[in-house]
């Protein structure tokens, strides 16, 4: 039985140096059947290009990243960011993807609570475009140390909170393990996210942590429980890909494909129902040890 | 009327280099009424040597830091680590500190619910000292970025439940702003904190943050809302000390004196009560403005 990669997806920020190309090709060689794409790689790439290049690879887009960065200082300049992420949602329905994945963005100033204000109103902006172009929108939680510079979301709760406010099958949570997994109320979130969850992203934090921004490690080098937090993500009806998006400068130096292999790898290990592993891996059944 | 420095505390990791009697005069000479020790410096000075300097310069210890990190692989491990805390009761008790903060530890493997659960046994098993000493446990929860390395406490709602738990006025919180802030529920969370808040440390976030570890500013050089979280915290009904506590490289490279000098300047302009700034600060009454 080969290993089961069905559910697995690369994002294209752990091979940052492979192009919508190069990814895609790569992502072929190993058998992985998705790609979550970034926005800078499809310009550069195109978007008629790229949606071309996955359909004739067979690969499946299974987000697109990102979309978000709602609060800011003048209303002209939210105005911007809401033209901006319209034209995302055009790009996530010409790839066919998932899903968006909204990464929410900072505070222009002090004020937090204004700025969750600002996100919420601006999803609310876009989501009738969501809607017309039948793209799902993913609130993704990031971890509170990102609170003063990428995201004022800053826990599965308040992401899943916002979510349930707008009640659309158009609005969901991405859930990335290495952004909430420290939350002692994780696995009731999880429950409580239920099929709201529309993605699943999966990477390790590793002890001591490297960097801030560029320091996640592959599943395995860390301390996060990975299989636990995917059980339950699936416990609680999430049916998607798994996606690995590592931010690692050491990652990013390796050969994209022995990145991929890797990945590969690690995520039967750690991540994947136990059937999914390499038959190699696999525990002989205790009763056939006892007979002789 | 003299700025109003009557609940500032020095917390002793701010001026790091100082020895603990070099702390003192510093505390002195810039009329700060308490502060918050640190038990490698106490045990350099001395117990019963400590608690005389600070009798004799009429100062007082608004905490002890630190008890707690009770999660361990071992049985043997983790009671070594429940007699360290009973010493530092013994500690706290010399010095009449309000509070013995607790920072509670890393899982010593993945498991971080296991690791909870030691915390919460760890509590249990150290409380009837502190109440034979008189002492109170502040349970401090640390911001999620620490949950791998020094606490599995990350949340004010999950310090606050477990102190809940105890039902003890020898067992609260310690609240600090660099570790909540971020948190969406945190002004309810203080509410619900009300007098079981047995200790208020204030700093600052930077953006970006220069160091996971030692990357705190100075309060006024971040994005935190210091004023308004000191003010939730008063009207849930702490009235005790508010205590600077930076870990910063910079400014533990700045002479003492310079360091308590800026905390003052900066404690006044950010986080004090309005009447408490330095009368040259003061905004004359409006209705003064219009009369001739």
């Amino acid at each position: 039985m080969p290993a089961d990669l069905s559910r697995l997806s690369l994002n294209q920020a752990t091979t940052k140096y492979w192009t919508l190309c190069d990814a895609i090709d790569g992502c072929a060689r190993a058998g992985i059947p998705a790609i979550g794409v970034w926005r800078d790689r499809l310009a550069e790439a195109g978007v008629a290009a790229a949606a071309r290049m996955l359909r004739d690879a067979g690969l499946h887009c299974s987000s697109l990243c990102r979309g978000g960065w709602f609060p800011a200082a003048t209303r002209a300049e939210r105005a911007a960011r809401i033209d901006d992420n319209r034209r995302a949602i055009e790009e996530a329905a010409a790839l066919g993807a998932d899903v968006l994945v909204l990464v929410c963005g900072p505070a222009p100033d002090r004020d937090i609570r204004a700025a969750r204000a600002m996100v919420e109103e601006g999803i609310a902006a876009i989501l009738p475009d969501a809607i017309d172009h039948g793209v799902t929108l993913g609130i993704e939680p990031l971890h509170p140390m990102f609170a003063a510079d990428r995201s004022v979301i800053t826990s599965l709760g308040e992401a899943v909170a916002l979510a349930e406010r707008f009640d659309s099958p158009r609005v969901g949570v991405v859930i990335d393990a290495y952004h909430v997994w420290w939350d002692a109320g994780v696995y009731d979130l999880i429950q409580r996210c239920g099929r709201r969850t529309v993605a699943y992203h999966v990477s390790d934090w590793i002890v001591p942590l490297p960097d801030v921004l560029n320091g996640r490690g592959m599943m395995g080098d860390g301390v996060i429980e990975l299989r636990s937090l995917r059980e339950a993500v699936d416990a609680a009806g999430y049916r998607g890909f798994i996606e690995v998006e590592i931010f690692n400068e050491a990652i990013w130096n390796m050969p994209g494909d022995q990145v991929v292999s890797l990945m590969c790898e690690r995520y039967l290990e750690h991540v994947a129902p136990i059937q999914d592993q390499y038959p190699s891996k696999k525990r002989t059944p205790a009763i056939k040890d006892a007979s002789p």
